[in-house]
């Protein structure tokens, strides 16, 4: 089964959900209401409310409920991309257009704290305190995971479990409690809710990692922006990491590259071939496959339900995709 | 009585609060644990937790409960602090060095957002609905205020119905909301909360149309910054709001500055002498004085008890205050 048919199948769900979504950011502010409304039809693919849809099935599933879960955790993603914008002075996302690049920085930093807040007034429909926790948890983690990034900038000397840890708070907790939550939500088995968390997780690392596979091996149209980009910024991700830690020629190209006063102007291409070069790049999809395998050994302890297979499609796309 | 005295009435809950922040922001990041734990020390009157406690003494008053409403409303008021600095490029806050200017902008930006997160996590304490969508609704009006301040900044054609909402929505909402939820997390009659919100706001309109006036005539010891900051910064505020329309040369004055390729290199001196001359500020104190004749018409309204009586004291502290 494709991606898209299994998307056709929470069709009218989905369309509830992107329906709720503009309703939220709909503001009484002109330059508010422009800047999100551009933000949402930048689009992406809505994955951590599709999680919350499939995860759901094991329980009761009630769109109405779910969509006070679904639309917060869509809202959390979108507000921290806006404040990774700020960060990242990316100008390229998705290739359009960053709401930073269009207004600036300010504005930005402000679209995101109101996103934020759209998202906990959102949840606000829920009364167990549990679900609030597990939320405002997540949005903690992935603040210590951006400020971790930012404190770990330029420094070639950091080693695995810094990486594994930073991109667990960044990226893989929320696709995680996005699983977790929509069991939650449709009250399913405690058992059932720590697996679907586990699968959420793995998934999640499997994802960024691939993520930073494809900054090095992408081309600047399948990417929207020129690849190297992390490294450019100075985000040493697993490729780098690998390479540096087997090579010592390349933690010298690269040091001097991060030393360099403006590291932004240096040609990094040679870099990005010895990285190449190194191996580097099998070894983090070796890496990503292993977390893969634990989201599908997650899946296995699930009852067998139709959406076992679902999730499984989505999680194989998301590790393996090519861009 | 004095203000310090009823502080100290409320010694033992005020340390209580204290530490629960302090407990509250610890982090197991370096980084950020040395910007949050700065924060903190800086202090600051803690008006909002204050307003708590008191306002719950119409109510039943319990502390385990108050304190999980009065972090909350500080947490947010320090967020919105920490952005407010990314935004004002202001070096200065209180006389010490702000995060900003020892960090960098964008750890800023997530320290505060880990704070924003802080407050939503410390107040899932509660259940009930209406203390969620209260506080989530003050922080969305504060970012809408933030990003009217920055839509409005340099622009000397706005009007006073302009500068009351952005004040309002700025400052006024949060000292408003902290009233009436220590009222209503003190179960207090509905019309008991009311009358509190409504002296909160007023006060709140009080307290920043004071704090504009201040950064005319106050020295730099008294501000702990130089004064005219706000036109230095482009914000238009009451004072230059009411001599640009009173008096055409002063208006080409603030024009001409706001028109200038480095407006905080102009010397502003001129500008702060002839808004003075203009009359705008025994204006700006008169209005101040009315929101402060509304605060106590408010408390008018309410039981018969002690705590009315420290309200008012506060409340004509902060209208008053001459630093």
């Amino acid at each position: 089964m494709k991606l898209a048919e299994i998307y056709m199948q929470f069709q009218s769900d989905i369309t509830i959900i992107e329906k709720e979504l503009e309703d939220t950011v709909k503001a009484r502010n002109d330059v508010l209401q422009e800047a999100a409304t551009q933000l949402l039809k930048a689009g992406g693919k809505r994955i951590r409310p599709v999680f919350v849809l499939l995860a759901a099935k094991f329980g009761h599933y009630d769109i109405n409920g779910l969509k006070h879960i679904a639309v917060p955790l869509e809202l959390i993603h979108m507000a921290s991309l806006v404040h990774d914008d700020v960060i990242d002075d990316a100008d390229l996302r998705r290739g359009k257009k960053t709401i930073k690049s269009q207004w600036d920085n300010r504005v930005a930093m402000y679209t995101g704290d109101f996103i934020f807040g759209k998202a906990v007034e959102t949840s606000t429909f829920f009364t167990e305190p549990k679900i609030h926790q597990i939320l405002s948890n997540a949005m903690l983690e992935m603040c210590l995971g951006e400020i971790e990034q930012i404190r770990d900038q330029y420094n070639w000397g950091q080693n695995f479990r810094v990486y594994l840890r930073r991109i667990k708070r960044k990226t893989a907790l929320l696709i995680a409690v996005s699983c977790e939550l929509g069991a939650l939500a449709a009250n399913a088995d405690k058992e059932v809710q720590r697996n679907l968390y586990q699968f959420g997780y793995n998934v999640g690392m499997s994802f960024q990692i691939t993520d930073d596979v494809l900054d090095f091996v992408g081309t600047e149209e399948q990417l929207g922006k020129p690849a190297g980009g992390d490294l450019r910024q100075g985000n040493v991700t697993l490729p780098a990491l690998y390479a540096m830690h087997h090579d010592e020629s390349i933690q010298m190209a690269i040091t001097k590259m991060l030393a360099s006063n403006y590291p932004e102007d240096v040609d990094i291409s040679p870099i990005l071939k010895a990285v190449k070069a190194s191996g580097g790049i099998e070894y983090s999809i070796s890496i990503s496959d292993l977390y893969l395998e634990k989201a599908y050994e997650a899946l296995e302890r699930l009852p067998d339900q139709q959406e076992k297979t679902y999730l499984r499609e989505i999680a194989a796309y998301i590790g393996k995709r090519k861009f």
